[in-house]
């Protein structure tokens, strides 16, 4: 007998029949003699629809009382699914996040869980219950108030949940199947990944792959609790992932260099053109930046002109962000010093990711030589040990991921034999 | 300066632009430099919705979960109330009925108040914020589950919050204009009442008339609260609801021995036909009801006929209940003796409620008078010592009311001069 938590996305209880069809899956997984722990989102829209009668009230809703509205949706399904499980028989209570003893930092809309302190959900358990907790929420350590804790973050409660009850794996249900090598609706022969590890999946998720959220990845590599990413609406296996370690000794893994390529069409690269080239003045367009809590991701500054004293520094960001961005730098020009702003959203991140590069070279060679096979400029490059990335231009960037696919040979139809000897 | 509490019902915050509307209302309340404390129902028809959602996922859902459910109504309403109130610079935080500290039974779907400890809210007003909690809701002194109060209970939430706040009063707003001496619809003389004792509204509400509750109006006068029933809809003085020694010190008042008419139309009557006429039969008829929780409104117990040793009991209770009483009844018959049971929902209960009927003889006889004028049969008779009333034929219900507001001289056409001299 184990302890599982499964969390539900809103797609998974869209409705009163979904509802009942999770339940009866629940059902299943607690006849078998498993201690259950289920972490729910919003039912379908509700939160989306929330937010739209927040804005119809109030135009920039106060953010204690929209994380008051918003946690309504998670409570409603919980309570939900508990009715619904004891019309099968199955003994289960709801609790919302801060009821199951989620504490958090007190950020209205994006806290982050500080700690976890189950105590009901435990005593439900030892009494034989499912206990259902609501997702997306929990309540200030200090303030007592209650937060939510950003998008994405109900797979977070889920994995932080699995590690502060000792559970045996944590269950991500959603309408996908799991993760594939690339996104199967730019990639049609991608392949569906059976085992990743944690590194390599922070990395995709960070790099644009939508599956799993960067923090609950971050969460579970930390507290070392595997996860399966799996589709409600089947019983064929997900995705696991887990400890890169334990993913190497099991023999039936073939040796992957690459996990996959990721994609993201959501940044704008600036660039400050005619920066000048002294100590000093690369670091005040930064802090100018981060003045604003703006995050850059990828940072190119142009080797010096030999002919004058300046560079261009371009650096991207969310799309979202742009505008914040380039306002606050524009304020900042006469004091800097540089020529001029460039914004460009029509851009596009492509990046290869696997643990396995860091053994095995040539990687950036195969994967600009794809990119060149495709007819694809690349803008920026930036990479970290385990991950490469390039810009290019938006429309370019299905083409890219289809020839990086190709070249390290994660096309369905190829052999896993092409895997070895390709090198960095 | 004052401290005043006001309630907002469904009707009064039905969407966006209502919530808005409140939201200035209340502005204005706190310009005037009060310290205000709002209580506010769940949009619109929120809480059928989630109740059909609930009996779509479960034919009996779990009443823990129900409340856990139904909850969700109040507390996005009071968050959305807050944002529209920090839009208009004035400052207000939302709280549910547990943060606010309304302590209760544990009996989900009809908890009953036990306690208010509203630390958090007495801090808020000191701080200079509006209070708002969600009403309709609490939290079980003992077992820490969320509660709701039972139907109407919002308004008992209002009295209660002012009661334990030390407020000057209470209002309680909807989409009436406050009491009538009847219902407005059946009588279009109906006057409306400026003030009213809590004896009185107690007794009408007990009679079936609906604008308060009578667990509110038990509340207010057990803690001597006065309260303002109002519109939300328009700046007309409502009804005040007060202690009956401070409206009789009135001069302005004048003296009014029948506060008004009120009529019910949910109950059936029950008769147990031939009960032998002995010590203890009608106790056992009683107990078997009282065994199955139902509570029995009048009863009459027929004068024994001489012929024989047995008699006719007849009582009434709310018609939802009578399969109940009938089956359990049923189940006795062989023991107890009787002969047949007969019953009737095509019933009306009619009441004449007033105070100042202590004092003056011949009130029941101007009443039994005015429904012999309308061609109205009498089929059972009780009273108390401020109410008189009688149960009639459903059809019967809306003549006896109108003809029995004429004869207390209650249309509003007629002048003072008619009530004294009324006797009972």
């Amino acid at each position: 007998m184990g302890r599982i938590v499964q969390k539900f996305g809103g797609s998974s209880v869209e409705d009163a029949e979904s509802i009942k069809r999770v339940a009866r899956r629940i059902a299943r997984t607690r006849g078998a003699g498993n201690d259950v722990i289920i972490v729910i989102s919003a039912m379908g829209d509700t939160t989306d629809e929330l937010m739209d009668l927040a804005l119809k009230v109030s135009p920039r809703p106060k953010s204690r009382e929209l994380d008051m509205l918003l946690t309504t949706g998670e409570r409603q399904s919980a309570a939900l699914l508990a009715m619904a499980l004891s019309d099968l028989g199955v003994e289960a209570v709801s609790y919302t996040g801060s009821q199951a003893g989620v504490l958090t930092t007190p950020t209205h809309g994006n806290a982050r869980i500080i700690d976890i302190t189950p105590g009901r959900v435990e005593k439900a358990l030892d009494e034989g219950m499912v206990a259902i907790v609501a997702g997306f929420q929990g309540v200030s350590q200090t303030t007592k108030d209650v937060t939510t804790l950003g998008r994405g973050a109900s797979d977070t409660t889920a994995v932080a949940l699995a590690a502060s009850l000792g559970a045996d794996y944590c269950e991500i249900y959603s309408d996908v199947d799991g993760v594939y090598t690339a996104d199967p609706r730019i990639v049609p022969s991608a392949r569906h990944i059976e085992q990743i590890g944690y590194d390599d999946m922070m990395e995709l998720a960070a790099s644009g792959a939508k599956i799993l959220h960067l923090r609950c990845v971050e969460y579970a590599r930390r507290e070392n609790v595997p996860v399966h990413v799996r589709s409600s609406f089947s019983d064929k296996p997900g995705t696991w992932l887990r400890n890169q370690d334990e993913i190497d000794k099991d023999p039936t893994m073939e040796e992957a260099i690459i996990s996959g390529i990721a994609h993201d069409r959501g940044e704008a690269k600036i660039t400050v053109v005619g920066v000048p080239d002294k100590v000093g003045e690369a670091a005040r367009i930064f802090k100018t930046v981060a003045d604003q809590d703006l995050n850059i991701d990828m940072i190119v500054q142009n080797i010096s002109r030999l002919s004058d004293t300046k560079t261009d520094i371009s650096f991207t960001l969310p799309s979202g962000d742009g505008a914040k961005a380039i306002a606050a730098l524009d304020a900042v020009k006469a004091e800097i010093g540089f020529d001029e702003l460039l914004y460009d959203d029509q851009i596009g991140k492509v990046s290869v990711v696997g643990v396995g590069m860091r053994s095995h070279p040539g990687v950036s060679a195969t994967f600009f030589e794809s990119l060149a096979t495709a007819g694809v400029n690349i803008q920026m490059i930036s990479t970290s040990e385990i991950r490469i990335s390039v810009i290019v231009g938006l429309h370019d960037v299905e083409a890219a991921v289809r020839s990086a696919h190709t070249a390290f040979g994660l096309d369905a139809d190829e052999t896993a034999t092409v895997y070895a000897g390709t090198g960095r």
